[in-house]
Parts: C-alpha cells; structure tokens; sequence
C-alpha cells in the first residue's frame, strides 16, 4: 500500500514528496524504510531520533524529533492511529484459494485435521485428530502436535515438538487502543509465533502472537499446562515453566529459567539467564543477576521471602 | 410441568388449591408467577415475602413469610431440594430432530463445524474448524469464531465479536448442594451466557451458564487468554480483563473495569465502574467508589499496597 | 524387554544373571519382580532396601543398599538414565491398527468425535462433535462428554461423569531429568489417568497422567474450570475444586476436600480428608489434621490468616 493512500484511509496529512510503498508497521526500533511506525510516549524521543522507519504516527509537540528521510503523520493520538492502521496490514483470517499444504514422508495426518493453505508440515510428524494447523505454518520433522490443538496462521513449530491438546499457539496479543470515550480500539496483532526446536507445550496453553515480529519459544524450553504467554514474549533456551504461568506482553528470558506454578511476569521486563523462581512469584521487575532464586510479590530473594513470612508469622503470637 | 407434578416427583406434599402450569426455577427475586424459587437462608426472608414465585422450597420454621399467592412446599433442606428440581427442566444435551441451522450471507463456515438444530447465523460470519455451535444459539454479523471454540446452547454472541480459539461459552456453572453425607448433588444449569456485541474474547477462556437467568459479558469488553468466569456474573461494558483472571459466581461488575493477569473476584459482589485493578489483586469486598486503583489482597487501594510491601521489606533490614 | 537389552540399550552394563523379562519402570515403592525402579535421592535410601524391583538405576555409591534378587545398574545419573528409559516403554501415539471401539446401547456419538482402538464406550452415553477418544480408552455408562475434550489413551473415565468443552485428560506430566549442560530430557509418562464414577470436570482443565500408575480423580468429585492437576495426584471422593486451582505432581488429598479458587498445592504432599481451603490459597506443606478451614501463603488457619491481615492493615495507620 502506498504511504499517501494508507494516511488518507487514517485522515492524515501527507506529503507527496515522502511517498513511497509501505509494507506493514512495526516498533521505532525495528522499522525498515518500508513500514511505518509510532511515538506513543515523550519517553522514546531518543527511539523516534534514531528510527529508520518510513514514516511516524507523531503528535504535533514532538514532530521536531522525527528524523530527515522519516514523515511525520501527524495526529493527536499516535497509539490510537496506529490501531486504526493495523487493520489495512491484518490478512484474512482464513485462506480460501492458494496452495494446498505439502506434508512429508512418513508424516500421519489424523481424520479432522485442518491443514491451511501454503502449509509446510515436515517428515514422520504426527497430527492427531481435529487439530487446526492454519495458513502458511510450518511444522519441522518428528513433531507431535495431539488433538485439538491450534496453530494460528503464520506461525512456526520446529522439530522433534511436543504440544499437547488444546493448546493454542498464535491466537491474538491483547492490545487495544482507547479512545476518549473509553471504547477500545483493536490493534490487529500481524506478527507471529515461532515455537523453536525440542520444545514441549503443555495442555490448554496459549501463546499469543506478536503485534509486529515474533513471539518465540526458544529451544528446548519445556511448558506445562495452561500457561499464558502475551505477545511478543520471549523465553530462553532450556527453560522450564509449571503450570499456569502467566507472561505479560514484550517480556524476555534468558535461558534456563525454572519457574515454580502459577507465577507471573509483568510486561516488559527482562530476566537474566540461570535464575529460578518458586511457586506463585509475581516478577514485578527486570533482574541482572543470574543463578540466583526468587519469589514473593513483589519478587525478592526466596530466602528474603521466607524470612520475611517468619517475621509475619511472629505477629500472630 | 404442572406444579403438582413436580412437588408429587421430589416427594413434597402441595395442596391442589395453588396448581399451575410451571416453566422453571428462579431466584426470589426475578421468579415469575410461573416460576418457582427457595429460601436456602434465613437472611433472604426480605426477598421471599417479596417474591411472586408461583410456589418456595421453604423449610418448615420460615414457611410463615412465605407471601399469599405462593404456595410454600415444606422441606428439610431447601437448596437440596431446589438441586433435584433443576434436573425436571434441564433440556436435552444435544438436539437430534429439530429445524437446520440459518445462516446468513457471506458468512464462511469452515469443515468439521458442528451447528446445532435451530441456531442462527448472522451475514459474513468467520467459523473456523472444528468449532461446536450448540443448539438454538444466536450468532450476530461480522463475527469471527476461531477453531475448536465451543458455544453450549442457547447462547448468543454478538455481532463484530471475536473469540479466540478453544474458548468454552456455556459450560455449567459450579452449582451443588451438599447432601448430608457430603455427597453432591448437581444444580442443572439452565440459564444461559450472552456475548454483547464488539467483544473480544481470548484463547481458552471459560465462561459457564447462569443458573437460572444469564451470564454477561457487556458491549465493547475485552478479555485476554484464559480467563475463567463463574455463572451469572456480569462484566461491564468496555471493560479490559488481562490473562488467567477468574470471577467467582454472581458478581457484577460495571463498565470500564480495567484487570491486570491473574487477579481473582469473589462471588456475589458488585463493583463500581471504572475502576482499575493492578495484576493479582483479589476483589473480596463489593467497591462502591469509581476511578480507583485497587490492590492486594485483600483488596485495598494500590497506593496503600505498595506502602504496605515497603514497610514489611523493612522488616527485612 | 529383556532387562539385557534395555541396559546394553542405556549403555549400561548388566550381568546375565539376573536376565529377565522386563515390563516398565516404576518407583521404588511400586515396583513389581518384573519391573525396572531407581533412586534418585539418598533421602529414600529406605525404599531401595525394600524394593522389590527386577532392577534399579543407582548411583556406585549407593549400590549397596540395593537389596538381593534386584539387580544394580550402575550409572552416574540414575534420574537421566530413568529418563532415556522410559522411551523404551512409551505405546505408540496413536495406533493405526486394531480392534475398533466398542460403543454401547442408546450411546450417541455425534460428528467428529475420534474413537481410538480397542477403546469401550458404555451405555446412554453422550460425546458431542469433534471429541478426541484414543486408544484403549473405557468410559462408563450414562456419562456426557461434551465437544473438543481429550482423553488420551490407556485412560478411564467412570460411569454417570460430566466433562466439558476442552477439558484434557491424560496429557503427559511434567517430567523431565536435567542433563549436565541444563537440558531437559522427556520422562515418558507412560501410566494414565482413572476418573471415578460421578466426577463432573469443568471446561478447559488438565490432568496430567502418571509418569507410573495411575492420576485419579475419585468417586463423586467435582472440579470447576481451569483447574490443572500434576502427573500422580489423587483427588479425594466428593471434593469441590473450584476454578483455576493447580495441583503440583503426587500430591493425595483426603475425601471432601473443599477449595476456592486459584488454590495451589505443592508437590508431594498428603492432605487429610474434611478440610476446606478459602480462594488463593496455597498448600506448602502436609495437613493432618481435618474439618479446619486454612487459608494464605504459606498455608495456615484461615483464622489466623484474616488476624494477620488485620494487623498488616494497622501498619499502614
């Protein structure tokens, strides 16, 4: 879509002089000159100053950080804006005509398994019955996928995978927009997962996909079930999380993180390799160090928590 | 079922002096003249003088509040009793016989989709595989329903509505009554849930059935990945309810209630609109105040919680 | 297998001696003369001495605890060495030949449903669209199933059960053996999972199978949504779980166990029958005694837990 037809959809301003073929949308970060990008915050200027994106929904106040070879679209509410522009880049969410998926050697289909158009599945996989594979995925050698479970369009299995029923890998980030009426506005989550080789996914999981780029399970990470991982979260290599977990949006892990049940990682942290976390952590902020083992709410050292809860148990008596 | 019948069915004696027609059970207070309700506490006598139940499972001692014109049927355990009366107008698990399921124009309904016999289908609906529509269930226009999603019976969803895949809508309720022996007896289900318009509703949720009556999920609401809700709560319009929340039974909840993860609410509260909850809280009173951020647990407000977690850490020093 | 040929496979050495035929792997406690065991701690140095095992993995170390007529296989690792073991007695995923399933009398199954071989369906029962059944599966009679649930092969489900949408039964546990560069290698969870007579399940659980034996969710319990239980847990007759409780593995819990929501348990726990846990919380330790409500994080006397409260709210004054 060009850049001058997708600001008239948005009724923005835009100058011929800038226009150019824009390909989807993304963060200030990770913006090619062919997509477009938004200042939400005062607090990423310094994003906004070194983007390559080509062109930026930007209030008026801050337009003056927009850099030379970036348009500013102008608008009030850049985050609202860009909901509104998610939705020309969101693709159809089912494919009725295109290639029918390839399988290969060796692979058992199941009756009532739904294999999307473009679909790649990989040799001496096995998909058991009524699980939806959507368009355009791919799925690696030696995976079993167990019945009912769910792969969104455009996502990505590895081999030697285990996911077990009912999981439902792709399904979309929560993010929205408000307007100032407080009705939300959808921002159509057009980027991905990607499930990376010899990971195990637990039952009744959900993983969402990323609202631009990838949501990834890295290699080797074992889930349990009902785990929640929001888009764009990233989890580290070998790691292994009990059951029902819940990760907030953007968060990344480093490898080898052990969490205990039921605990929760807030949006937007980063968490060092090697550490663990007992059961029923809340992980309220980014952690540096590493091997070291946490828990409570908010998080501290284990040890700290459980001196702490001796300290409270002593004003009962 | 005539009144007669069913008190004859659980062993109650009934004078023929008050017999009708019955349609069902309800609660004392929204039960019609040919419903018929009980008294399972003494601290709703208010609500039973007050009823225009047709006829009240009512234990002997309270039976003098019950109001002219309702018959009272005479029981040792009233919630018990009003468990096996729910089971008389349970209705079928599945429909065989009955008129095809309507669908409108535009709509794509993909393989392996159940629609149950009656249900209607609005114009341009999206249903992916393997998806169940129960019996007599209404579906609004522009609606997307992923894969492998349930909706029991006689349930409604809106119109422009999504529901992420392996979300359940309708299951039962949690209702038992406690026999002596400590043994359970169900409380068939009977109500059902309405999904407002222009809802969004994540990965593997679960909302059950009303009892009697329905369960709401209002206008504009946004609910993230597995979020549980209990039968006849009611969730505000354009509300925001982060992953892994659960909502124990009749709660309300009023528009605009913004929910971090994993935050639980009590059952039978009302809380106030636009009101925000950090991740975690547990909601175990009913909040009359608006535009507050609550915390904790027990709740209180989020400022207060975070100066309480400050001076407990000091008790670490 | 003969016991040779599953150590010349681990790369064990094995003196012909004690050759026999083996049948699976079990736990120390459990172990049949026709069965291969392990000791993984010091700690249960005790149960070694008492096996009755063909074999056991067990460190140079400890091999002398190992009692006569078990043989020792000796290895540096015994829990990695388990691991790589139970890939050797893991059925196949899904069986592609064998006797058809075996429905009874006035039992609708509706479309999709998958029945696995050699699985048994009793009378009056109801499974609706697109439920997963595997192999060698028994279900009682006059038991509902609703849609898109799972239940993996080799499991039970008894007579007079309720399961609904998307519920999973019999999904592997989570058990995996660390290797010594921190990567995890599957125990294959090769018992199954046994649901007694009159158990309802809400929407959308996991219960996880045994690693051996058998998970059971016993006579007359009621479990509400969400809620995940481990490999090896045991739920006692005429519990009520409600939603979004989770289980660690190997917990047992005491008939009329009563818990609200978001509950936790930790592994390896026992818990006497008739006790009632209030929502939230989490179970850290065995209970003997019974008819107490507990409540809080580390588990105490609800009691207790609202006084604490009650004193933390003063610190804020």
């Amino acid at each position: 879509m060009k850049l001058s037809v997708l600001a008239e959809r948005l009724g923005l301003e835009c100058t011929h002089e800038g226009d150019r073929e824009i390909s989807g949308l993304n963060s200030l970060k990770d913006a090619t000159s062919s997509e477009v990008s938004f200042l939400e915050k005062a607090a990423y200027v310094k994003d906004l100053a070194a983007t390559n994106a080509a062109a930026v929904f930007v209030s008026k106040e801050l337009a003056e950080h927009v850099p030379e070879g970036t348009v500013a679209l102008i608008t009030d509410q850049p985050y609202l804006t860009l909901a509104h522009a998610t939705k020309a880049f969101a693709p159809a969410v089912i494919e009725t005509a295109g290639p029918d998926a390839v399988v290969g050697e060796g692979t058992h289909i199941s009756a009532g398994v739904y294999l999307g158009k473009g679909s790649v599945v990989g040799s001496n996989v096995t998909i058991l019955p009524n699980t939806f594979i959507g368009d355009n995925v791919r799925i690696g050698d030696n995976t079993i996928i167990y019945a009912n479970v769910n792969v969104y369009r455009d996502c990505e299995v590895g081999s030697n995978c285990i996911i077990h029923a009912g999981t439902v890998v792709g399904s979309d980030g929560f993010g929205f927009a408000p307007t100032r009426l407080g009705e939300f506005v959808k921002i159509y989550q057009n980027g991905n997962v990607v499930i990376e080789d010899d990971v195990e996914l637990g039952a009744n999981c959900a993983i969402d996909r990323a609202v631009f780029g990838t949501t990834r399970i890295k290699k080797g990470a074992k889930v349990d079930n009902l785990v929640h991982f929001g888009h764009n979260v990233e989890l580290g290599e070998h790691s292994a999380i009990a059951g029902q977990c819940g990760f907030a949006g953007s968060t990344t892990l480093g490898r080898n993180t052990i969490m205990g049940g039921q605990c929760a990682v807030n949006g937007h942290l980063h968490v060092a390799p090697f550490n663990q976390f007992a059961g029923r952590s809340v992980v309220t902020k980014s952690i540096k160090e590493s091997k070291k083992v946490f828990g409570g709410f908010p998080i501290m050292e284990q040890k700290s928590w459980l001196k702490l809860q001796a300290k409270l148990a002593k004003l009962l008596k």
